[in-house]
């Protein structure tokens, strides 16, 4: 997506070899615009795969997903993020590892939300390891529903996620694929590449 | 605002005098449409006001303030939660404790975000006692910038956030006002009476 890339170039910092850092537009503040036209296209790419649900993770990602639902005409559902097992019965629950935050989280998702009959739409800001994506493709499966895909914002090409998630035969939309953060410079991956 | 206290009536589950559980529209699950009116009426009370951005907290606030600063055209800033004490001093940091939750947690902001000429609109799901707000207004006063005031999708009436942040002369401007939630039902206060 042109504006993506344009306000990564523009806002992103490079902060190493496999950080880019932008909280300027979606992070920590918002670009209202552009969440919405990211949001707009990931719904567009969707469109004609019969999506009732969509499905994020707190916090970063709740604006796209946003709007996607709202372009979709379809729930959007923000699974929780938590520190420690309380036990819930009525929860679905997943692992997920950051290995940039170097902690183990649970995500978890009422299961009054996501019934057998779902196609959950799964929207996420960053996809770099997948297991993020994992998780919350984990409480799917938990529930007896299924998956239409995955939508990202940012994807690390020069990370694994992706490249796992495909070769698992689940379909990937990413707006924006780096193909490298070295020496302090972002560059693409065109996203043709990679379909 | 008729659609949300429909919601209300129709979806809120009351769990105790002093809980009501909005899961299924807008603490897990969201409504998309009816957050699209929610920011959209949020921003018409205050569209006069010079906003410059908005400024909520992770994660239920996210999407009505988004809608917000897309009607209004400005950035939206999520604050965000944490539980320790990082130093870092580029962050803007204030102490938040929940009654219900019986935790103090911590909330910051990037010092990148705000400037001392900024004009913010805060926003957030529920007002109760105010704690949260409270703590946004306090980072809006490091920052040497001001506020225009408070909008709230649902505010606890019996319970003295608003009284308190009114006293204090902050115009808050909630969409529903719950009057009690005693005997397991809702009933709301006319916003008319609190202005």
């Amino acid at each position: 997506m042109k504006e993506l890339k344009e306000k990564i170039i523009n806002e992103g910092s490079v902060l190493s070899d496999t950080v880019l850092k932008v909280d300027s537009f979606l992070n920590h503040q918002l670009d209202p615009e552009l969440m919405k036209l990211a949001g707009e296209e990931i719904a567009a790419r969707f469109k004609d795969t019969g999506i009732t649900k969509i499905l994020t993770i707190e916090s970063s990602g709740i604006a796209p997903a946003f709007m996607a639902g709202l372009t979709l005409g379809v729930p959007v559902i923000f699974a929780r993020k938590r520190k420690s097992l309380t036990l819930n019965n009525h929860l679905y629950v997943a692992e997920v590892t950051s290995f940039t935050k170097k902690e183990t989280n649970e995500i978890c998702v009422s299961k009054d939300f996501i019934h057998a009959d779902d196609k959950l739409l799964v929207i996420d800001d960053f996809l770099a390891n997948g297991q993020a994506v994992l998780g919350l493709m984990d409480i799917i499966d938990q529930a007896g529903a299924s998956s239409v895909g995955v939508g990202i914002v940012i994807e690390k090409g020069f990370q694994d996620g992706g490249r796992m998630l495909r070769e698992k035969g689940i379909r990937v939309e990413s707006l924006a694929i780096l193909k490298s953060l070295e020496n302090g410079t972002v560059s693409f991956l065109e996203e043709e590449l990679v379909r």
